[in-house]
């Protein structure tokens, strides 16, 4: 079968690989009909080292089931499935609490062990944890936008509820890619009176304002910390959304959040350390995130895209088959491309 | 007036002052019927330098009221009140939201300012937002407990509450101090199932034990953090109650808390950065703390009090006069005292 393969920065092939199977009795096999390129796959696409180790790629989709093994009890061939971008067993505490994305037998798509979504097929562990089952067909006029339930949207939400968005609140969403485009809707999904995009590509910022953003920011540094307090009256955000993951959006969020305020972080951080601890404790500032528990959200968020109330599909702004996944990691990493929907 | 004034580290004295008095129209002024000694008044026992700058020491009491400014409404001559650490309006937006020590209009005692409340009197700015008004008299047998109410058991609350402590699920105390007392307390209170003590001091743990602690870990550094995890089946705790401020402290934190769990810091941050932000990350921890808002917990703590449920009063263990503030200092330094109560 054909997959997505990147050797280093800058290298993505699409290659013959053998093909996915089924392994463990609790696995399912999926033929990919839709999947992404994510905005963290950008990171290993300028940073990844030549070191002779192809990585498989993807961690987004929806599937339709073609074969499970002898102890999936809930997912059948034929099903329409959305495959959250971590596999969970649906049993453990963590999966019971919501969090499956600490599932004790869990782990992440896109690598050698279950490889990679960008690809004709793919293995799925833990299925009836894993997979959520979708009522639609797999060309359903609304595949766009459940495809972000695998990740996006989902992260984006996770975003807003750890920064504790609520009723008539203010918050800020930092990045604007498709992450933080999905964080101004479910910023403006739970209530937020006001909604601050920070970013600086006009179509991302207009697209941030059909979801609900009320102001941008386009400044950067202490400029965009001193224009979001003017914007606040002076004290910043309740909540911050924090979708980059560098270190100066870290000290950007630090700057812009409100004393009581909450900072949700869904960008992959690349910093070791959270700064202004001191400041941060006179403040009583709040700092959490992590890889969003998309399969939990799914619950919550899937009425409101079947009924038409959020429309996150609208992040894809191009689409491609296999062969044109390189040029599509080209197209994003030059923001030509919010964010690429791949039809294998 | 006789008052405590610390020049440098080591040196505390008691000395004759100008008596305080109203200054502003919104001002009361105390007579001090008790004060304390606190956890955080021997970081500048230990460290304060020799630079000629006397400090007025002391921010928790019960006070009688003498006097009021013309613009007091709700607080009157002959009151008994406690004074919580920090002083705040009572109108403002975050005191509207009950976190008075964000308050637009409000700062902290013990400075040259408004002085501090190891003194015979003490003003109170602010006073109607400020002061919380008992209705019992100044010698009421529960008045340890209702000391506390003005920090160490509502700060040992705030570590609670930020860290989330909930019916059932899994706690560590950092810290044997009276706010580490006091949060084994409110975890208790707050419906934990398994309650850890981390300290050193044999009669400070008895206490815990006697306030609900279930484990006791006495290790510290990587050996701590290996028993807290065999103690909870190897995934740590949902809460860790950060009662100390060190950078060994927090480090601790980060090693004990289980996946998805909360860090509440009230221990005074005497380090720069929140450490291991990626695995902060990965593992979906959330930080959060700072100065409690103890005046809004009033009114849920004071309840329990003067019904007995909870005697945070307990960690009081020694009592001094004026003269005494100085030997209650080395007392409390040297761990022989946990927390010592003033009687100017």
């Amino acid at each position: 079968m054909r997959a997505t393969i990147m050797y280093q920065a800058g290298d993505v092939r699409i290659e013959n690989i053998p093909d996915a199977a089924i392994r463990q009795p609790t696995d399912a096999l999926i033929r990919v009909a839709r999947a992404c390129i994510c905005g963290s796959d950008l990171w290993p696409y300028r940073l990844k080292p030549a070191d002779g180790q192809g990585q498989n790629m993807g961690h987004e989709a929806i599937g339709v089931v073609e074969a499970v093994g002898h102890d999936v009890r809930t997912i059948g061939v034929g099903d329409v499935v959305i495959m959250p971008f971590a596999w969970s067993d649906g049993r453990c505490e963590f999966c019971h609490e919501g969090l499956q994305t600490a599932c004790v037998h869990g782990g992440f798509f896109g690598n050698a062990e279950v490889g990679g979504a960008q690809a004709e097929a793919l293995r799925i562990p833990q299925a009836d944890g894993t997979l959520y089952r979708l009522s639609t067909g797999e060309d359903h006029a609304l595949m766009a936008s459940l495809l972000t339930l695998s990740d996006v949207m989902g992260t984006g939400h996770h975003a807003a509820v750890v920064a504790r968005v609520g009723k008539g609140r203010k918050a800020a969403v930092i990045g604007d890619g498709a992450v933080g485009l999905c964080g101004v809707i479910a910023a403006k999904r739970m209530g937020a009176e006001q909604i601050i995009i920070m970013g600086r590509h006009p179509a991302r910022l207009a697209l941030a304002r059909q979801f609900g953003a009320t102001d941008v920011v386009s400044e950067r540094g202490a400029a965009a910390i001193e224009r979001v307090r003017e914007l606040t009256g002076g004290f910043g955000v309740h909540s911050v959304l924090e979708c980059v993951g560098t270190e100066q959006a870290m000290a950007t969020s630090m700057g812009i959040v409100r004393a009581g305020g909450a900072v949700g972080r869904v960008g992959v951080p690349h910093y070791d350390v959270v700064p202004q601890a001191q400041p941060m404790f006179y403040r009583n500032v709040l700092v959490g995130g992590g890889p969003a528990p998309v399969r939990a959200y799914i619950d919550e968020l899937l009425p409101d895209v079947l009924e038409g109330r959020i429309q996150p599909g609208l992040v894809f702004d191009r689409t491609v088959d296999l062969d044109g996944v390189p040029d599509g990691y080209r197209a994003m990493d030059a923001r030509e491309a919010i964010k690429v929907m791949v039809r294998p």
